[in-house]
């Protein structure tokens, strides 16, 4: 069993490209650090609206990770990008078609 | 650019794990069809709720693989296992980590 994660975040009016280009940024640093999965996604009704697929070995190390001077430079520069409306879905994750471990 | 699905589902209580047993049934057959990812995950405060993570080719490729006979019969088994609660985010898929094309 695995840690997963629906991430929500917003951007502003026109962002959301910039917003998916930070989000790409860092992929090699997270596969590193435990990361198996994390994906990124429009909204198919409201393209501003970002949900990232996440999934991790362990809710710890994805805790860790935020730590990582690479993965804050990423947020900080994110952040004035957002709206600041953010939701979450916690899981976990038990398998499936595509999930390389 | 992909198709991508958050699939909620509930589970009456004490069947879930039945309804991720038959979710994880058909993956091979799924594959074949262009699903590139189907993730079962349980919600992680609920855990009769079910998130099913789905990437395909095309919407047009997720709306062919409902009418296979195996995912029919999936169907109708799951069916009198759940409350009849669902809920569902459809996505255009970007990209990110971990998603094998």
């Amino acid at each position: 069993m695995y840690f997963g994660l629906y991430g929500k975040l917003v951007a502003k009016p026109g962002e959301a490209d910039r917003v998916i280009e930070i989000l790409n940024r860092n992929l090699d640093a997270l596969s590193e650090v435990g990361c198996l999965l994390y994906v990124i996604n429009q909204q198919a009704d409201a393209l501003e609206t970002i949900w990232v697929t996440e999934v991790w070995l362990s809710s710890e190390h994805h805790e860790a990770s935020l730590q990582l001077p690479e993965v804050r430079a990423a947020i900080n520069e994110a952040m004035p990008l957002l709206t600041g409306e953010f939701d979450q879905v916690r899981l976990s994750t038990m398998g499936g078609l595509g999930l390389v471990v």
